[in-house]
């Protein structure tokens, strides 16, 4: 039986496991990041998960390759991070792939963990078949993952994907982040849909300091309250004009929706659904669908993994 | 001595020109298309022309095959036209490719006019030796053509790189072509720059009754005049918005800008370069460069038999 090792890298917690060829994990364990101690640690850390996960294997189990996901932007073909910013101090530079393949002489394959979220749903989700998708994931900010020709769009220098800075608004607020005004994560990420909150409950005249995050406002949303139809309202029509535009560029045959948005559901799905229609033309509108992600909250490492399936040969 | 044949299909007229490997011209006409005689006409006038540039080939010389760039939506896979407007009426479902095929016995391509630009661009012009790049046609309209890892993007039916109906105001005005809300052509095509001019004369409140073009505005803008100098702003920073969004999408190593904005040349790329360079993050702001098209007028034609030497090897 073959395994491949799957490394997920986030800012708080680094997940492993021993994934086969269909996905289903064998093994899998969390260990803090400790980010703060440097990149050195943190690629200690990462060697010590995989030395742990190989030899935890059933026995006669072979370890065919290592994946890696990791927050920050990759160079997918050099294995190395381009840039990492606070959530990885001193990350940026780290030969990933080439310490992997120092240490355990297997195949190692690097790159961002949203891309890495693309590759399952690619082989075990919801773009299963398919050679033409974007996933969107909405979390505090917005990430992104194109798959154009069956493979994720990397770009010159790895940092393709960033669905957020897609401005919806050119006369809109600046974007602390990259200088664009009227990013889209602006209005329709959680902390975009916390900062409408606020400005309309201000606007309300609510003398009440009462500061809703995302998640408490698409709850009120779903029961119906005015002020969050308000905000929501302005995050679905934003949300959609981004994704509308994506549409029109790459013609693709799904729109994967992952992240937190959860908690708002069919309603949230199915609202956005609606607003994406009616601002698309009628050739692409008939090519695509909005697909709920299907890969849980393992996603990153079994995506991480399946690299190695996906790239073994070539 | 081998030549591609190649076929530029537009509303007014059709484009042949025999074509060599390195992208030289050795013969070439144009016909009117007669669009309104209806799909049957327009394909008798096709087949007319690439006899006719066949049979005037050099003595000893070989049709390699034909490629056709064409407007309109066309699926690349099939070879067939997915949709087409007004401006080739019936056109929708013709199946370029197969009837070729038929009358010729040679490899024969199709593609949307603007992607066989992009073909010119990659094989003879600014976006030579490129992996990923955008062609960025200003017209009338506004289209595009996406190159990622060296192969043009077509997408689920062959529509992808609509980039004018990208929005920059998810509030703007309701774009008739699409649904969506401040399409970017609405305010850098040329009939979007009209629109903007009349829009800002009236405002100003000039009694006159003077609607000019979006060149007579781009001379204006040139010569410093401060009406044409807020249109072009609008225009600028709403297509340095919907650039910069698609350079955080795909992270490219150039965006190649052709089309109309000629007439404003230098001043015009240094001003939208400046402004692009302000709404980007670092990373990706180092990664790509604007850079003007190289290929003249010609390039649809030398684009669409450049697919014969592209495709050649599948």
């Amino acid at each position: 039986m073959e395994y491949a090792i799957g490394v997920d890298i986030g800012g708080t917690k680094i997940h492993f496991a021993a994934v086969d060829r269909e996905g289903r994990i064998v093994d899998s364990h969390r260990v803090p990041s400790e980010a703060q101690l440097g990149a050195d640690h943190v690629m200690s850390v990462v060697l010590k998960g995989v030395d742990a996960t190989i030899k935890r294997l059933p026995s006669g189990a072979i370890a065919t390759g290592i994946g890696v996901g990791s927050a920050g932007q990759i160079n997918f073909e050099t294995g190395t991070v381009e840039y990492a910013g606070s959530q990885l101090p001193g990350w940026t530079g780290t030969p990933i792939t080439r310490i992997l393949k120092e240490k355990f002489h297997l195949p190692a394959y690097a790159d961002n963990d949203v891309n890495a979220i693309a590759v399952a749903e690619q082989m075990y989700g919801a773009g299963r078949g398919m050679n033409s998708f974007i996933v969107v994931a909405l979390g505090t900010g917005i990430g992104g993952a194109i798959v154009e020709a069956g493979r994720v769009v990397r770009g010159a220098l790895g940092c393709a994907g960033e669905l957020g800075h897609v401005s919806v608004d050119f006369n809109g607020p600046t974007c602390e982040n990259c200088g664009n005004n009227g990013c889209v994560e602006l209005y329709a990420s959680g902390s975009g849909i916390a900062r409408i909150g606020r400005k309309i409950i201000a606007e309300g005249g609510g003398a009440v300091p009462w500061q809703p995050d995302s998640k408490e406002i698409a709850q009120a949303w779903l029961q119906g309250e005015r002020y969050a139809s308000q905000v929501m309202d302005i995050a679905i029509r934003a949300l959609a004009a981004a994704i509308a535009g994506y549409i029109h560029m790459c013609n693709p045959q799904a729109v994967i929706l992952g992240g937190g948005v959860s908690e708002a559901g069919a309603p949230f799905l199915n609202a956005l659904d609606q607003e994406i229609k009616s601002r698309t033309s009628a050739a692409v509108r008939s090519a695509y669908r909005l697909l709920p992600a299907y890969v849980g909250n393992d996603a990153g490492v079994i995506g991480a993994a399946g690299q190695v399936w996906l790239y073994e040969n070539g």
